[in-house]
């Protein structure tokens, strides 16, 4: 049935709060279907109404806790929210699959939320790729809100971040020290810190190091955004009112201010490259077989070529 | 003076020892100089030489300690040893020359030892391209082995370990349970498990947590390796000469089946996958001095576009 569906039907459907529907257009971009381009292009006229918000932090901070807090706190104030669970780490353990069963429960009877783990399944350019696509589907089906939870260390995450209007970077106390934070690099692109698990002791002295490091001024996020801090203890839904006016108060923000736009046109750019880039990379592996890619590969090991003239050669053979 | 230095004299500067030479051919691969080409075919025929091995794990399990006991090991053993710690956290902090500095100091007497740190610096395609160059100047400047020391979680770092022959995954006990482990995606890179801080409580518990996931069966590294765990207090010195030995006994193996050549091609290819989408994203960014893909985003920020039909008209100027 489903699989009969055109693709402009499954569309309807989606923005009618199916869920299959949703899920089944998801699918389709994840798979790298054949029907990519035509559920781009349908999506395309439904987008930009979602205001989508990033939630990083290291591991045991409690990102999925405060995810499930803010979608309740977004639904008691009648917000559509959707919910992509971003997990680079395993392409093996199918783990994303589990986490989506064990957090739909809470929710399954809620058609007003909708969440989506995804894993890297090594098709095209992976995650970087797929989960823009993702939530352009969720924006286009008209949730208000776009939630993407990613594990907060690595650049592919910061790029994941990145597709964000609204990143929140979640910390806790006694995680170990500020610099070890520090290095984990994912201070630089919060534009609202949560110290969750607030209760706990040391919650003030990380609330003064990020201080501290705010006042450094070496974030640079736009011209007069004070990057607030909110203590939350998810686990009980503390704070997370305020965290919710904090997300709120940003996107005031964002569009006073021009910005909202000119992420959005960055977005846009990253993802057309990124496009372009795994349609490259295809063609690459696919010249005469992958023969050439091989070959190539195989004279710079024997120390007959190196990585530059290769590309040279390549790039020669896929402009002709 | 170095500035005006032709490029196969550093080349011959840097295969003579001199780690002046060596440190600004890899700035010149870093920054992406014009030069990189030509010291890309200075280096080939002098590569291959170097075995790689790949260091990762979470935070806070000892890498650094880890990675200084085993330089010392290697070079009581008479090897010549490069390393390269990759920090894809931090694009603002400048923390990776920090770094530098400590560590140097305490094999600043030792020529036969050379430390780099590798920070991501936004030109091209960032570490994912420039480490695998600055491997290349090692390789070619004859040190017998190349560690490569990188922050355990995230894709790109899984993608800075595809570039070794072995890779050690350090675990140390108490870091959270078995599955925040898992999580962290490290596990299934491992051709040889470490570990660290063995002296502590629970070392026992991590150790059999391993063999348990081990004998699950679920990593495929090769026909016949059975991946070791060996325990260390890296701080001591303890269990590093079994370390070594276990690196040692990887590596006899990968030659006896044929999978170093084969990884090797592998890496190649993927290196020159990377120069070429370098490449063509330069060239993506500058067609019209920029203004094709802003107003290709633009269209897609105002719903008349999708990534996709973007991309079309993108390669399809790209190609005339």
């Amino acid at each position: 049935m489903a699989a009969e569906m055109t693709v402009s039907e499954l569309v309807r459907r989606a923005r009618d709060g199916q869920a299959r529907a949703l899920g089944r257009l998801i699918s389709l971009v994840e798979d790298g279907s054949p029907r990519l381009a035509e559920v781009a292009a349908e999506l395309a006229p439904h987008t930009g109404g979602a205001q989508v918000v990033g939630l990083t932090g290291p591991p045991g901070v409690g990102k999925s806790t405060s995810t499930s807090a803010l979608v309740k706190a977004l639904r008691a104030s009648g917000r559509r929210v959707g919910v992509l669970a971003v997990d680079p780490s395993s392409p093996f353990s199918g783990g994303a699959l589990l986490g989506d069963r064990v957090r739909m429960q809470e929710h399954a009877t809620d058609d007003g939320v909708f969440i989506r783990s995804m894993a890297t399944r090594g098709h095209l350019g992976g995650l970087a790729w797929s989960t823009p696509q993702a939530l352009r589907v969720l924006d286009a089906a008209g949730f208000d809100i776009v939630l993407i939870e990613t594990v907060g260390v690595g650049q592919s995450e910061v790029d994941v971040v990145s597709l964000a209007d609204t990143t929140l970077v979640l910390l806790a106390p006694g995680m170990g020290d500020g610099i070890q934070a520090a290095k984990a690099g994912i201070l630089e692109v919060a534009d609202v810190f949560v110290v969750n698990k607030a209760d706990r002791e040391g919650a003030d002295q990380t609330v003064r190091e990020l201080k501290y490091m705010i006042s450094l001024g070496r974030r640079e996020k736009g011209p007069s955004w004070r990057t607030p801090i909110v203590r939350t203890v998810a686990a009980r839904s503390e704070g997370v009112d305020e965290l919710v006016q904090a997300v709120t108060d940003h996107r005031d923000w964002l569009i006073e201010h021009g910005e909202l736009d000119a992420r959005r046109v960055q977005r846009a750019e990253n993802e057309i490259q990124a496009v372009v880039a795994a349609r490259l990379r295809a063609e690459m592996g696919e010249l005469r077989g992958g023969a050439t890619l091989a070959g190539l590969a195989r004279e710079i090991v024997d120390g007959r070529s190196d990585p530059y003239r290769a590309a040279e050669q390549l790039l020669a053979d896929l402009r002709s």
